[in-house]
């Protein structure tokens, strides 16, 4: 891609602060050629990448690198967006919400710096991926496990701070969080949390600071940059068994989530439980032209001879618990017993025992994985795919009221219906995954008249989105608007004392600095 | 008490505050006579409590009252201190930081918004004690069981601001928030979390923001006035099972500690795990002088004969489990199996069921007490405690470590030693109870020296304190140095951005706004 400069920034300017950066971190960790840029695009983007073109990246190696990157950013007003490894795919991946950013690259800082089987925590750098930390708990024999998204190549600590989830005890990733190191716009370090006392010996098992705390503030956010932190470890459990079930039809998610939730609370089931339908199993099997050729959504026939001619369930849900075996094991009794007046198939039942193999299908057992990308391939061509993710209470009325409406709302517009719920407590994240052809300009088109028609319609419904892509960060900030945005205006206000340039990543999630406010609303999709 | 002023104002602009808020609350909710001050002193003040004397109170009832208080408040520049119900017992009670300030009490703000027995969740204001919620669920047969401390009739919401701990799966009360509604120093009103959406479904279900989330910023925090919040409350469980524990020495308590941690991280036992020492029964049984009239620490031959003569072990404990009843035998079996090497006492079982009756003693089953406040009386004459409260790792060691070097401190100032320890998750709560006659100038002159020394020793070790007393709220944060007091110098630029005036319980843990920036560090006792 050809250069796209910051708002208002001369070339001038720009070739200064670049100097600068190279001077700070090395020529070679400071890229603004074309393919450079071409390798910092949305790769999923619903709509030509330039929309988000960065202007280069620069990939400091070390916290005093980055000190020195936001320091030079602040005295050449170079607007940064920072990215751990870049792997957001579905939600803009490592383009910038604002054209012409520099992306700030931590995929460098890939150091583990501390593992502690004992106590189950970890202090990583943002580099460092699902896949590295899990060869090294391997490598080292520890006995922990992780919990992983779909993507296994993405940033541990970048997920979490995007509130990515995954399925297993620890799948809310965001609560795992537990002290950090964080260079603020003016360059300064903060260690948040008891990790303010130098050498304090819980700064990563004690989840508060003395006085306000700050973890879940640099969290979606754009108040810092996270160099380090502290994340839990589930101790690796004796034995774990999964739990097969098969949900005949679509509609019977209401009761399945009404059986699960008070599980779930009452803690027989200690996971975030992962709902897919269908679709997910179907996007492994092949492509979508396999099994219907025609334009627009498939019909709910076919739907139906799909299921029967492939022996699935609308929903195929894998529980697991995770324990001791005889806990484990009264455990599933209780499941058990709480399915039986449902089911006509019977649970299967899968057991592993410490030591035993696992595979690249065991999300559940943290077991980093791609495979759940392969839906990327399901429409043809350069496909895509982007979430639209709104946030429900755990209940059956909630989950089928979300799922009725935005099911209707993607087939009124010709798009395949594939949702997932995954109830993370006493909430649901339900996950639409929409998937296009980027070449197809009717595809794009539709699925962006659709993303906006769903995040109108879960609004007033009193639904929001958990997290979004590039092109509707602002749209969906402005759903929040209790008191005249009141939490924004706060947030804000917060951004300008703290990062007065606005250098660090303006407009994620919708927050705007004084110096782009004119930006925003700019650039949707 | 006669009247403190705020540093700086006149008694004129004074008495014009007092006026403005007598207009916007009702004449008879301003409350300034010398009757009125004596109500909100500290009654435990380690010290002459006009070290911490408030120039009144003012008590508005609902959020818009909150409004026009701070919005007088800041138009005269009056500070004030805001309590819930000011029920914090031996960090301060009522009494604000610094002499002066104008007690904002909460306690008519006491509506029970919501409560759902479903998700297991209440919205409720800042004055709702846990007796009132107590009495609201049983009332209303909600199926619910709350979590809560040892002082029964403090704040729910309070409690849980500044960092309190009970002693069931829900202990950890900090954690328990979802979504707020906030007054701001400006007296603009933020809801936080998905409550940022007007009529949000899940804005008490889901614990973050669409974007940077504030929850933990208002906790322990000066930086807004929380009018309501939702809490999270624990589903009735079908049984539960106490298991009682006699641990014979006070170095037991590394292996004991060693033997929980696990079981608590492989969610065996859920519970926030209390482990008091043996003084704490004692309180109960009588005074001090009923078992040793000297002065000076209780020597340890006397505390062993004590132990004998009372069949006190030196750490009794009542570890409880909670859920289906297949699950909490197969639970116990393991704890048991897990305590079997070390014991010589059985471990008596005693079993609850949904419909039992409770008692008063049933802390950990969520019965709100004031029975342990009975330490209050253990020394005689007006007697007070205050709590030396460090963080420790949940491992054997470093509990042992602290234990030994609090222990001979307090020992060496010849204070009786009373300790508690609480395993949060990965983290022990140590409160060591510190307990004197206010009368008394060589006792409280004393507890002050070691409060002192005990906050070095803990620092010079790695270890900070979670929550202390008024008087060393300073000396507390300025342990926590690296780089240069960072977190407090970034917690106060906030500080200063959303409260330019300072005019929110200035010197709240240490964080000072610009306006009394003069006041840090005074009035230590």
């Amino acid at each position: 891609m050809k250069l796209v400069l910051p708002p208002g920034m001369s070339p001038q300017r720009f070739d200064a602060a670049v100097k600068a950066l190279q001077a700070a971190v090395g020529a070679g960790w400071v890229m603004t050629s074309d393919e450079d840029r071409d390798a910092y695009a949305d790769i999923y983007a619903p709509g030509p990448e330039t929309l988000w073109s960065a202007s280069g990246a620069v990939a400091p190696s070390t916290v005093e690198e980055v000190q020195a990157v936001v320091r030079i950013a602040n005295e050449h007003k170079l607007p940064l967006w920072t990215v751990a490894r870049g792997k957001n795919l579905g939600y803009g991946t490592a383009a910038p919400r604002m054209p012409g950013c520099m992306v700030l690259d931590l995929g460098r800082m890939n150091r583990i710096l501390e593992v502690d089987p004992e106590l189950g925590y970890c202090v990583i750098e943002p580099g460092v991926g699902f896949i590295d930390l899990y060869e090294h708990i391997q490598r080292e024999k520890l006995p922990l496990m992780m919990s992983v998204p779909g993507n296994g190549w993405g940033s541990v600590l970048g997920n979490a701070l995007d509130h990515g989830i995954g399925y297993t005890p620890y799948g809310v990733h965001a609560s795992n969080l537990c002290g950090m190191e964080v260079v603020l716009a003016n360059g300064d370090v903060v260690r948040t949390g008891l990790g303010a006392m130098e050498n304090n010996k819980a700064a990563h098992l004690f989840p508060f600071s003395y006085g306000p705390s700050w973890d879940q503030m640099f969290t979606q956010s754009n108040l810092g940059v996270v160099t380090k932190a502290g994340m839990w470890l589930m101790p690796e459990p004796e034995t774990s068994v999964e739990l097969n079930l098969e949900i005949p039809q679509a509609e019977d998610i209401a009761w399945v989530i009404d059986t699960l939730t008070p599980l779930r609370l009452n803690r027989i089931i200690d996971q975030s439980i992962f709902i897919p339908s269908w679709l997910g199993k179907m996007t492994i099997l092949g492509q979508r032209k396999d099994f219907w050729d025609k334009p627009g959504a498939i019909p709910d026939w076919r739907v139906q001879e799909l299921l029967k001619e492939h022996k699935l369930s609308y929903w195929n849900m894998q529980l697991r618990l995770y324990g001791e075996e005889s806990v484990t094991k009264a455990k599933a009794a209780v499941v058990k017993a709480a399915f039986a007046p449902h089911l006509k198939t019977p649970i299967g039942e899968r057991w592993w025992r410490k030591g035993d193999p696992t595979n690249v299908m065991d999300l559940t057992l943290g077991v980093p994985s791609a495979v759940p990308l392969q839906m990327g391939d399901w429409v043809g061509g350069r496909s895509a795919h982007m979430g639209f993710s709104p946030v429900v209470p755990a209940t059956g009325k909630h989950v089928l009221d979300q799922m009725r409406r935005s099911r209707k709302i993607i087939n009124d517009h010709d798009v395949d219906f594939y949702a997932s719920f995954t109830i993370g407590g006493r909430f649901c994240n339900n996950v639409n995954m929409l998937m296009y052809d980027r070449d197809n300009d009717k595809q794009v088109e539709t699925i962006k008249t659709l993303f906006n028609a769903l995040i109108a319609d879960a609004a007033a419904h009193g639904y929001a989105e958990y997290r979004t892509h590039l092109g509707w960060m602002d749209a969906i900030s402005n759903t929040f608007g209790f008191n005249n945005h009141a939490m924004r205006r706060m947030t804000e206000q917060v951004k300008n004392t703290l990062d007065p340039n606005g250098i660090l990543s303006p407009g994620k999630n919708g927050i705007w600095p004084s110096a782009y406010a004119d930006q925003r609303g700019k650039a949707l999709a």
